[in-house]
């Protein structure tokens, strides 16, 4: 059995990556990295399901013990990725993704340039806009700083391996899943399938 | 505009690259990047479509003002492939498809490595040798002698970007779309797509 592949996936909130992660996580052979968190559980969440809610010694303990692939403090609170779980799944053949910011997937490129870093993308700044404005859940404040968040985001796009843009969903999944099956085609992958067709030969 | 993409091919005989290379030849976006010979046409050959059928001083003027991606010489005869069309097509965005042994598209490696190679294997060598005893065109001594040639072009399988396996048409078919695709998305391919993005914000 080939070991499973890390896919990194960071976007500009708004991009629909929810959506487009929530129907590639219907198969079985992908597996969703959950991460932790030092800030308490709000109404609702669920330990080990929105976060692994962990106390702060805990946390440092795991950044001491090199447990977290990626962290970062945000408001006096700890976020990052643990990483037992991530190769335990790695190693079962299962593909494991990251939703991580752009920071994070940095820092995780440095350490594991293997794993497979994918953008998603709005088909363009304005149209971000427009959907923020639609839902209509936000001031026009909040509205403005996260675009001017996402046109930050977006322009480090070109440090990830694949840029996905999501102008029609269904497009975007089948982008998404084509990077995979490709990056599970890669001959350094298929190693253990080389030798399989040569035995006997 | 983006440029296309300069996809080089190789497979054994009996492992129905044929077969998938029409279906991906069916999109406009391909085009079929068709070699030169010296050796004569054979009856039934076209001019152009088969090869470009060319004379022994015009293959070695095209060798000699490095107008060939690769040649080799075989049974007296020069093989290659003619550079101009195949990046006057990649530069009007069309994905060139070359269909090329082994030590040719080791030596296009050499010179462009930003091309996509991909290895198209049969499930197994001794299903290979199944497919070849049924065609029941060849003696029991040619099917061996290509079968024995099989199992030595495999075994370069990992110095290809890709191996696809054909197993089943169908999916060996969605595999090749799927390592276009993805290659397509590759973020130094999406520049233009970033810019376009960003645009306005």
């Amino acid at each position: 059995m080939n070991k499973g592949i890390l896919i990194v996936v960071s976007a500009p909130s708004g991009c629909g990556k929810g959506t487009i992660l929530a129907e590639i996580l219907k198969d079985e052979r992908f597996y969703y990295s959950v991460s932790a968190t030092t800030r308490a559980a709000r109404p609702g969440e669920i330990d080990g399901i929105n976060y692994h809610f962990l106390k702060k010694d805990q946390f440092e303990e795991l950044i001491r013990e090199d447990g977290v692939l990626e962290y970062a403090e945000y408001c006096g609170n700890y976020y990052g990725t643990p990483k037992e779980k991530v190769f335990e799944k790695i190693n079962e053949g299962r593909n494991v993704i990251l939703e991580i910011e752009v920071q994070g997937a940095m820092q995780i490129k440095e350490k594991y340039p293997e794993a497979v870093f994918v953008f998603v993308a709005p088909p363009s700044v304005s149209e971000l806009k427009n959907r923020l404005e639609k839902r209509g859940t936000e001031t026009a404040e909040v509205i403005a700083r996260r675009v001017s968040e996402a046109a930050q985001e977006i322009s480090y796009a070109d440090r990830y391996d694949y840029v996905v843009v999501n102008a029609e969903l269904d497009e975007a999944i089948a982008d998404f899943k084509a990077v995979v099956r490709a990056e599970e085609l890669k001959s350094e992958n298929s190693r253990k399938i080389i030798d399989e067709v040569l035995k006997n030969a």
